[in-house]
């Protein structure tokens, strides 16, 4: 035993079995240990590629590839699979599920996830859908960290009739890998999502779609003068193909309602400019001043300029 | 003298007189002085707060609000005021321009700023146009820092009757300051900043301004769920609310051109969502994946997840 694990509490559950070992499963599995959360740590990926590396990466206690040993006492699952796979994956568990056990995931969609696993869950074992928001724009088990969960936020979305005692349980754990935890509906999740995650999320990959195939300015020049704006968009456009493919396709009602909004809201703007409106644009431009003022106040974001990449005056050794 | 003054090349100018002490002229005056690219330092702002405070922090030579005294002597004169203010601020500086000396300004359009300033250009005074394309999401004579050019490129525009030789004196002293330079003209300028810089601050305050009022997601909620993607664009939509409406009004044409194309692609887009195009999606992500490489290859960005923010598991002392 390490220090750190004397010193810690004792474990939440006796075995944990992650399903999917992407940039979130792996995180969750190296946080888990770091906090002495569970007992044991079981994965299982569709990918043989990925169970070699878990294994390699020494991030699980069982990587093996077999379900139903991966399963086998587990009192903790999660699923952390792309939105679009969950009710498939969900299927396959199904059997070895154990009576008393919870079922979650980490879908970024609510609503979608809900109706795609509920039919599957057996009858003695818990589903509690949850969302932790945290990510970055890498994939894989190497990408995934202990501290990603830090400070961030994890909504889970019970349904009324989930055992409260289980969604305090499930609550327990994620604070215990060091989220903010907090309970909402899944249709209200996913509104709120769209607005601060899927919308960003589509209209960065649609900026930097259209910078790609200009006839009057080179994709060189492009990307050489990116620092001036356009390399923040390229951060998000560059998160899973697959994880955001999903999300669009299974949000695509809060999604497509939130675009129409902020294509409403860029007709005004584009008004504006085109009618020269200077205090207009000035007042727009203030209040969304203040909006950033809030977020580093709430400690969402970092406060150091540039997101601290400029202090340094250095960039990735050039 | 200090040490790293003696070990440096001789400086290339007697005296640099900025006009304007905002987050780029006070971080051009720390460079300045720190790379010993100048003799001297004088600065001039028409807000007698902000020479104050210029005075308290020590980072000009000479800063009296006389403009007539701070530009005597002056071989290298820099405008670094909204680019809506070009004009005036020029026509104000003409009298007291001295023969040979250089007038350059750092405005993010370029096109505006030579027509409103080289009618104000006295003969023998060589104007050269150029933007530094840096910056951060802060104002003010104290946002300002000594490395804010490293690694950074700044745009020369020269008009065809432009000295050549003075061209390249402007580009010895940003090399000095850290940055690399480049030559092209107002018109190509205006062009790549609308796509790299304007179109992404546009979209940032527009999506910024959506999410402010919406009925069903307060605004409470945004910022507390800003981490899982709004966050980043909250960054770009805290910019200066003067020097973007300046930028906007004067960089029209080119900005609304970008504008309609962004628009067309997200109608696309939208399409491809409406009509489960899961294929078509997943392609237009996988480009933009592509894309973040070339920006991280090229150094322009960091390669450290979520720009190095999400590593330490901590945000604004939270």
């Amino acid at each position: 035993m390490t220090d750190a694990a004397r010193h810690q509490p004792e474990p939440l559950f006796k075995k944990l079995c992650l399903v999917g070992l992407g940039l979130i499963g792996s995180s969750i599995a190296r946080a888990a240990r770091a906090s002495n959360a569970v007992r044991k740590i079981a994965a299982w990926d569709a990918s043989p590629q990925v169970l070699a590396r878990v294994r390699e990466l020494g991030i699980a206690d069982d990587a093996s590839g077999d379900l139903k040993r991966a399963l086998q006492g587990a009192d903790l699952v999660i699923l952390c699979v792309p939105v679009g796979s969950m009710g498939a994956v969900a299927k396959s568990c199904a059997p070895f599920l154990e009576r008393g056990a919870i079922l979650s995931d980490v879908g970024s969609v609510k609503g979608s996830v809900v109706a795609q696993v509920a039919r599957h869950v057996p009858a003695g074992v818990h589903f509690v859908p949850a969302h932790p928001l945290a990510g970055t724009e890498y994939s894989g088990p190497d990408s995934g960290f202990a501290t990603l969960f830090q400070n961030r936020w994890c909504l889970l979305t019970p349904t009324p009739d989930t055992d409260a005692g289980m969604v305090e349980e499930l609550a327990e754990f994620w604070k215990r890998l060091g989220a903010k935890v907090e309970a909402t509906t899944p249709e209200h999740h996913d509104l709120a999502l769209a607005v601060t995650s899927h919308l960003p999320h589509l209209i960065a990959f649609n900026i930097v779609g259209t910078a790609a195939h200009l006839e009057t300015v080179t994709q060189s020049e492009v990307i050489k003068f990116s620092a001036s704006g356009f390399r923040d968009f390229t951060r998000i456009a560059a998160s899973d193909p697959t994880m955001w493919r999903d999300v669009f396709l299974h949000n695509k009602d809060a999604v497509l309602d939130m675009l129409g909004r902020f294509n409403a809201d860029l007709t005004s703007l584009q008004r504006m400019i085109e009618r020269d409106d200077g205090q207009g644009l000035f007042d727009l431009f203030t209040r969304t001043r203040a909006i950033r003022k809030g977020v580093v106040e709430q400690g969402q974001d970092t406060a150091a300029p540039d997101f601290g990449r400029a202090s340094g005056g250095k960039l990735g050794g050039v």
